[in-house]
């Protein structure tokens, strides 16, 4: 497979003097969706109606575009399905591994890079099992060496959303399994960001969400991979009718269903689950390896290019490429201004507290004349101090 | 208000030949939501990209559609949010709603009419929890005299979903506080389908979905109320980031947001929202007292004529109006074939194990001779013994 960049790039529909790299956050509209969604709504919807959830398949979106997704990440098909939001499926996935875990143990083990929700997510979700349970969280360096025969769940985001520092799944999957750990792992800044291989690395529970690097639009659904030696004994702590055995059957008690499905919980999201699958065509005849040799040249370029044009910034990120995933930050004290200027200039990106700016680098659509041309708008930015302006300071609600 | 149904009935784009009796299932495709949704795709998602976040708006969806929710079920503004699927606001009601019961409690009262999937939430979350938690059901009609002492949460649904059969919400509310019990009402078939007056009964949680009769589409979000004296008191079991006090400060550890917002869990599915927002638009206007008088005058209407010309079906449903939703079911022993005949021919209804045929009456759009003209039909089908044939035998995957 040779993935074909400038055809992947007609994929999408970018405004007019915009360089976007935040895809890392919000993957940009694929040309194909609106149409998809559109038909969805006035022919499947309306047409159909109730007769949807059969002949238009709708049943069953979450296992076909879960095994779309699936081909991405290195799982084996029929082993993701799709539902949800991260945070719910970080819970699901965090419970089941506990449940297998052994029992004695106390501790599930995480970093400090991880995403606040999944530490939330973790927090209250052991605060509810009781049991003495502890969320440990180190540095994120100084997790191989905090893994020990104490620990029942390692979690982790495999690639860090602040500074898009890598973590060595293989290794300390293997690891983890030599001391008798359950692995959870965060795919959110992986999933088509760069190579993933969960049945290589033995991977026991993965997660992540759509709407980065996979394109799936505002809120589009998260997934869940269970490995299959567990899918049949995982116990879903959200144990809703579409993970039963037989949800039509309306039986008095709770059956999980084989497999990866008894993850599901309620009635998929249909609309979201069809822009998704539309999203999921970009990735035909794309080879991940492609597409994270592209992503180490662009993001190799950035650095070098901010390096000498723009002294005021500091690498965030590893500066080895091996080290770190799909995107490149950096750090300002007046990061939040800096950015905001960026977005004004049409170089978006995106800012994490206290004073990152972020810029993620998705090979589909962004080009090298992107990163250099953001990179001098940058560089006129800082030199002519055009951020220190009161209404790059006024933050806004979500940044 | 005086709802003018004639009007409301254009907001509606059946397909030709349809008579639509499956709204209490999925209701039907408003005209001005695909518009919605292609503008939130092409204009927002495709031009704003991550600063749809601030700029569109996207963020305070759940609240402000909430709040449009709220209306029709009687609930305080500011009380409703809305995001993820029923069955996992069924977890997090439930889970709170244990919190703040009395510790030495250990019932949770529901009834065998309650949707499979609260059961098996309840099911899922009591065995998480250990405690000894005990999930006991009694047949609706002896739910009133199985409150006691012992119980710590009653969760109800309030219309049953097989028969239509209706709770007394203020009544039950109040006997289970005289009782020191907390309540979690279930509104699938009742928000849009009868006056729910949450405030005015006092309880204390309350869930829905909203693709019933709210027309919201297909897997379209779910609704919670927490009564303003508890929420915020109310521990999140699915504790996320956007249920956080500070979601973007992006702290270390969880701070539940101050009132529902706490049960805001990930990010919120934003074209699932945009188009259950364009499908509110049909309620401005209209009185639920009204839609109320009009959906007992149609199930009267059908319950009387199918009692004179279809013999063969026993009416499921409570014959007192005021004892029922906005449903009418009849059992016959071949409900699933009679059922597939009546779609052939265009009277779309549905059918629920083991014999019972289903038919929800929205008067938004449903009309006086819809119900004359599908009673005829179903009339003639039964007398011919039309749905004896192979193809209406068949069970599809979803029925």
């Amino acid at each position: 497979m040779h993935t074909d960049f400038t055809q992947t790039r007609t994929l999408f529909d970018l405004p007019e003097g915009v360089i976007y790299l935040d895809g890392n956050s919000l993957g940009p509209l694929p040309r194909g969706a609106a149409d998809r969604v559109a038909r969805v709504m006035t022919e499947e919807w309306g047409q159909l109606l109730i007769r949807g959830w059969n002949s238009a398949g709708w049943m069953d979106l979450p296992a076909r575009v879960g095994d779309r997704v699936g081909r991405l990440i290195g799982a084996e098909p029929g082993s993701v399905t799709m539902g949800d939001t991260l945070s719910v499926k970080v819970y699901q996935a965090l419970a089941s591994a506990l449940d297998l875990a052994d029992e004695g143990r106390r501790v599930v083990l995480s970093d400090t890079g991880n995403f606040p929700s999944d530490l939330y997510i973790a927090e209250g979700l052991l605060g509810s099992l009781g049991r003495g349970l502890e969320l440990r969280t180190v540095a994120p360096e100084a997790v191989e060496d905090a893994l020990s025969d104490e620990i029942a769940v390692l979690m982790l985001t495999e690639v860090d959303y602040r500074t898009g520092r890598l973590h060595d799944m293989a290794r300390l999957t293997e690891k983890a399994h030599a001391l008798g750990i359950v692995t959870v792992w965060d795919l959110a800044h992986s999933a088509g960001a760069i190579p993933v291989d969960l049945r290589g690395a033995g991977a026991d529970f993965a997660v992540g969400c759509t709407y980065k690097y996979l394109n799936g639009g505002p809120g589009s659904p998260a997934f869940i991979y269970v490995a299959p030696r567990h899918a049949d004994r995982a116990r879903p702590a959200l144990s809703g009718w579409l993970g039963h055995d037989a949800p039509f059957a309306f039986e008095r008690h709770y059956r999980p269903a084989a497999g990866v499905s008894r993850m599901r919980v309620g009635t998929p999201p249909i609309l979201a689950l069809a822009a998704l699958d539309a999203a999921m065509d970009a990735w035909e005849g794309v080879a991940m390896a492609d597409i994270r040799a592209e992503s180490q040249r662009l993001t190799q370029r950035m650095i070098a290019l901010v390096a000498e044009a723009c002294p005021g910034l500091a690498l965030a990120s590893p500066a080895d490429p091996a080290a770190r995933g799909s995107q490149v930050s950096f750090r300002h004290p007046e990061g939040y201004a800096v950015m905001q200027a960026l977005i004004a200039r049409g170089v978006i990106g995106d800012f994490r507290a206290p004073d990152m700016i972020r810029f993620g680098v998705a090979p589909l659509y962004v080009t090298q004349a992107d990163i250099d041309r953001a990179v001098a708008i940058l560089a006129e930015i800082l030199d002519t101090g055009a951020w220190d302006r009161p209404e790059f300071r006024a933050r806004a609600a979500v940044t």
